[in-house]
């Protein structure tokens, strides 16, 4: 009864239950706060002043997620009704939202339980901007880029590997090209290949750019001819995007027009 | 009988109205210099030099302005016809071409009636780049911004939304990783989120990039997976823009077509 | 009848014409040395030392373009057929192709009439480099391009238009930002302007930049919603070109089917 | 008889031929080797420490490819049966795939045979990396791209020679504009194509910019008309790209569906 009345609540709410809607709020008002308390952690002169607020923050946060992620897994089984309770349980857990909640709570007892050094710790507190992924239960944003990357996943790996055998090629030449002029700029290939990507997406910081004039006549053909290869995958994304968006009007447009439809049939009939 | 034939001058001009025409164009002389105005001033030599010139082009302008926005306040009815008189002139006050006018006009009062400190008054002179707007009156390119970004705005929050959410990531995963060793680039998140948008955006400006191997691998991924959804809001808006302005062409021709059908039917009647 | 041949020379070769074809290459060789010596003379070195051999490859050049020109001329109530002598000689002078040759070799005599001061001289030698347009008869890419802006005009207003005003309007806000924190990098809004299309272009050269967290948090949202506006004349400059390329390949191959059509036809009629 | 089985493994396997995948995939991580031992040789602590592990390395891969160089020579006549078998050998060692063959190999033979300087060797060295197109055998992305570039050769041709002038035409009149002001960073129009390259692909290393007013505003125009014109090629790959993946996909659903019909009348046939 109470188990039914808990999986309301904690589901993205319905039009009209007040207590779910809260409960949404809470949890969103929560994720948006974590995340400006991490940008505000950064700063080292707030760091000093606030830890203690900033501690007592994140230990309410905690709890509450914890509770939350509690909750859930107890009432997994009445979102996968068609399962026993121990494997509604484990489905529940292996579920990628499921394993986001346990991302965004774990880290804060790790030190707790094994012994970590100050390095360790540091890339646990990163991962606590990873709680923003919670949000994703209250959008579709997200899930759609997931869909527009498994669908177009064939293009991508073709344009991306010719991207970086492209990007490779640029870099090993511009080495061999550049550095007896600049050692600090181009001193091995790895290094040559930040400035392939930099110029190749046409960020070009400016921080390494070939001194030589043989060096800058093969980065200008480099850069004319390489640039429309490399922005494939980036309009691979976005028409990919832009279908799925236009998809999902047509599905509500569809969706809207047989409810209309369903409304008028049930209207038909009352007479 | 004259408020008639003022509401007809000051309105755009119809075809072959020599008062109006002589009216619109003053007004748009009067914006166009209004702007060269500020940007002039701007250069503190000639700010010094001219000051006094400055001062009574500005006097002049919000002059003709003021009495251009009491007019339309007063032939405001002639507007909407529909309304009494006190409503058009309520009504005409809150649609947005009159806020604009007042926002052109308003600055230029506010230290002769309350006393304001240098820095407030500075951003009052900056309101005044605000008068080109004046000029949306005689250009439908603006209010076509406004419909496109109307149109698509779901698609737009939607986007903005994933683009804020990779803004942010990339942002903290950097300033974790770079600021031990560039603690003047990447201070805290806030000033790692100045990287990110510069990287994203492709503008890459150059004052803020990474140092260390790990961060200028994690800069590559970004940039080369990022720059792709970044893009999305830009494509969106380009998109919204080019159906907007086929639209237009096709009304266009359409109402074309349907004023020839009118005039060769009325040929077709005299016979 | 020597004029006849003359001109069939100088125009464009018809596929046998062994003549016309010498006198084409022979043009087109010239003209793409012409932009090498420009080029080199640019270089000081090879200027002091080589200046005589490039002086002595002007007069040549001058000399066969400037025959070119006045047989083009004597010829041209050959290309104006419709037109008597005098009038098909001045309707060919103010043609764009015969004032683009003009161009070409007037600047060379201007200081054997006028005396002209150095700093013009050079304006004068600036405008050899317009010689690569002569180029224009033996290509249609460039007529091809004419065509394109003819055909977008309308929209390419439109969108400069805004685009002009979302470039002041950065600009302007953003002086007004930093010029107290750098009074260097932005002196004036037309300063200003500089780092706004640099920004807005995604060009980010890296020598003005925000240095301000509000001038920060501007630029970005500027970047991030201005530069899809920004590229908008861009993205329609390129499907229009993109249009003209396919309408030019339909016309190819319509034509191409007419021809094959006509020629089945005789091979019927012969029979 | 041994030779047929030699051809079947040397080829890229079908699905069950065990022996015939495991050369397959010995020569692909061979590649991938090579190309990670030719970026950790440009790291000079590691050529240093590890030069006789990396010869060795280098000696075993040359073996291998010069073992499979001539098992495809000896067996060319199977692939290409309509020939004899010198005809086959010759139309084999003039296939694109062996020109990469040999010279994946080849410059390891040369300062065997003849005495080069250490500069030459280097550009020998630096041949190494073009090893990785012997993975073009496996994978279709790069045959792809050639398609691509075939299929819009005229729309490429036409555009990169309008880029080109404009480049040209961008780079010379920056050169007359700044080379007064700043006779480093435009030294010459050579130099200044440098800049007219970084600014209009908009890269924007930002090493050189105009400084003079003239400069920029000149440059600001050049930015916001020329950057339409120049990423016309890179649009041209793209949609030519894009064609291509669909193509591909229509001809394997085709495929895919003609092979279902042929099964279906199969069973039909049967019955």
């Amino acid at each position: 009864m109470i188990r039914n009345r808990i999986f309301e609540i904690i589901e993205p709410a319905k039009s009209n239950d007040h207590h779910s809607r809260v409960f949404d709020n809470t949890i969103l008002i929560l994720i948006i706060f974590n995340v400006i308390s991490v940008i505000l952690e950064s700063f080292s002169s707030i760091a000093l002043r606030f830890q203690a607020q900033l501690d007592i923050f994140e230990i309410i946060s905690i709890t509450i997620f914890s509770i939350e992620y509690l909750l859930r897994i107890i009432t997994s089984n009445l979102l996968y009704r068609e399962n026993d309770k121990a494997r509604a349980v484990l489905k529940y857990i292996y579920s990628p939202m499921a394993i986001i909640d346990l991302f965004a709570i774990l880290p804060f007892f790790i030190p707790m339980i094994l012994p970590v050094d100050l390095r360790f710790l540091r890339i646990l507190r990163l991962t606590r901007i990873l709680r923003i992924f919670k949000i994703n239960r209250y959008t579709t944003s997200l899930s759609m880029i997931g869909r527009v990357l498994k669908k177009k996943k064939e293009e991508l790996i073709v344009t991306l590997f010719v991207t970086f055998l492209l990007i490779l090629l640029a870099a090993s030449v511009m080495y061999y090209v550049e550095t007896d002029i600049q050692p600090d700029g181009f001193p091995n290939i790895l290094a040559s290949l930040w400035w392939a990507v930099a110029t190749l997406t046409t960020v070009g910081y400016g921080d390494v750019y070939p001194l030589s004039v043989l060096g800058k006549i093969l980065s200008g053909i480099i850069a004319l001819l390489g640039i429309g290869l490399v922005a494939l995958p980036t309009g691979i994304i976005s028409s990919g995007f832009t279908e799925e968006l236009e998809n999902k009007k047509q599905n509500y447009n569809r969706s809207a027009k047989a409810y209309k439809y369903k409304k008028r049939k049930k209207v038909l009939k009352r007479k």
